[in-house]
């Protein structure tokens, strides 16, 4: 085994602490990363808080980050050390179901394993997150980080940014569509960006009406207050897409109306159920799906476009010293609009 | 004012009694239809048991039907006496709403007037439907009625048959499609027909296991017991869309985990408001949408597709005069697959 160190919360809370961390010893296809950052997503602070209320063992969060390549094992193809490196919500998954062979190994049927909180496919043993200086991963689970980019603003691409791509992307997203992007947050900020990347006419639809300025100066053309009912008629059946990234429970059906004819609503992130009439559905046959995560070939593409467009997340960068702050902010949404951890303190 | 003869449901119950309707003269652009054939849809069904309840004034239901032009207004291009006609759920909208003006009257903005139970757009009055001799429509909401096409089989078309021909052509069914019908009633049977007349593979879902031979005579390659775990596990997946047209409330989950990647599992109908899980949406980016009624340009070119395919309603041709039985008999779900009433006997 490997030693690292990393932020891990034990059994008596949701506290973090620095702790050494065992790592495995590189299996043929792995690669050894040091990690120099990750992204804080929403998901670390929910796996806390089960984490707590559960009080399972130990729990070392993050699960978008990028760093370097320090070795690799003895059948790594495209990987050397020095490379830098690129690693997100999932490091393994079965290969042979129909989802993993369509590339989509974030809907793997025996369920991928997850970047921390899952069990390792060959030993059993729980997987630990990014929140750490070293990680070690099976090579196909890393991706070559676009050297334009930089390594700090683009960990959360790994998990954010997928999430936002592949609806884009499933819905056909291009030059000619309307697209509104609901909360402006994480997700939200990367979603403008990226819609307003691939040609899109891009909204940003906010209660926040001082969120305006913002929407504009990350490419949004048009700002709509949700609150606002006068606002929200006149975009009705406007958006070919809507992309709801507003975390809480919600009505769906304001952001429904705004859909346009034969438009989707993509709700990303786990909202859990939902209650919708068939009606708002109907009149204007629109539709509803739900996203998160991505497949190897589209985060692959993903940070691909990112690079060519300049796309990176909008940051405040923190020592992973500061993790817990961090954590505690986001649970108030006191962030813009990601924090990212700097983890070379740990060494 | 012109008179003719119907079947009423007055404010003492839900039983319709033969009764003299008015009908208004004609306008610059009605057509006088002589109604020879008319389907017996759910909805007349539905509207009769709310207005037992509700006792208010008086229901003549009816909105698929087939007939003869007897008179035509001063400004009609298109039809003349002796033309063979259709009309469906829909005689009116707005005709300058977004939905109108992208031949969508059924999503009209000020919603469209219907066939039976509207009120008129000019002066006001209840509109009385099909279970009658004759009817008085504007020539825009009048369909020819394809030559080869049996006149009593084509009735269900007008509304059954538009609803399930919306929803494919939406979703884009065609060769190399696979569409699975859950549900073969009065809709499922259209869509078994349509599908596989649009090249589709198309297989039935249902929980009556001797549904099967009928399934395949329909047209259906496959058949799936949806109460047996085992062959709805085998076709998990499988199919890119799902055309539910199950009536009765019941859960989504089963049909949206059959729903193929990227696919769209589309209910018939008003179920109201219905759950999901945004997860069983999520895991394979599925979507869900409603489907009911259908515009102007979508009901002539699914009479032509009919035409051209001779597809028609399989139905049970009754006497209008008993047209109370046929309401008993489709409450209990005993009609293979469409009651359609014979006017004549109205004379």
């Amino acid at each position: 085994m490997r030693s690292t160190t990393g932020w891990q919360a034990d059994s008596r809370g949701r506290t973090l602490r620095r702790t050494v961390l065992e790592r495995r010893d590189l299996r043929p296809d792995d690669i050894a990363v040091r990690v120099d950052y990750c992204g804080v997503c929403h998901t670390d602070l929910h796996a806390l808080l089960a984490h707590e209320s559960e009080a399972n063992g130990v729990l070392v969060p993050g699960h978008e980050f990028t760093g370097v390549v320090t070795e690799v094992g003895s059948a790594v193809p495209d990987f050397s050390p020095g490379d830098p490196v690129a690693v997100g919500n999932i490091v393994d998954s079965c290969g042979m179901c129909r989802m993993c062979q369509a590339g989509q190994e974030n809907f793997c049927r025996e369920f991928p394993t997850l970047t921390y909180g899952g069990a390792d496919r060959q030993d059993g043993s729980t997987t630990l997150g990014g929140y750490s200086r070293e990680y070690v991963v099976s090579n196909q689970f890393a991706y070559h980080l676009p050297a334009n980019l930089d390594a700090a603003a683009a960990a959360p691409l790994l998990c954010a940014g997928v999430t936002v791509w592949e609806p884009l992307q499933a819905l056909g997203v291009g030059p000619g569509s309307t697209v509104a992007v609901a909360g402006l947050g994480g997700l939200g900020h990367l979603a403008v960006k990226m819609a307003t990347g691939l040609g899109a006419t891009t909204s940003v639809i906010s209660r926040t009406p001082d969120k305006a300025d913002e929407a504009r100066s990350l490419g949004a053309q048009g700002f709509v207050v949700s609150t606002d009912p006068k606002q929200m008629k006149a975009v009705r059946d406007q958006f070919d897409v809507v992309i709801d990234t507003i975390s809480a429970p919600h009505d769906l059906a304001p952001y429904l109306r705004v859909t346009a004819m034969d438009g989707t609503l993509s709700h990303l992130g786990h909202l859990g159920p939902v209650t919708v009439e068939t009606m708002d559905l109907l009149i204007g046959r629109k539709k509803l799906s739900s996203a998160g995560s991505g497949g190897r070939p589209s985060t692959a593409a993903m940070l691909h476009f990112c690079a060519e467009h300049g796309i990176t997340a909008d940051i405040e960068l923190l020592p992973s010293s500061q993790v817990n702050t961090a954590l505690d902010r986001l649970e108030r949404n006191d962030v813009r609009y990601r924090f990212v951890l700097d983890m070379s303190d740990l060494d």
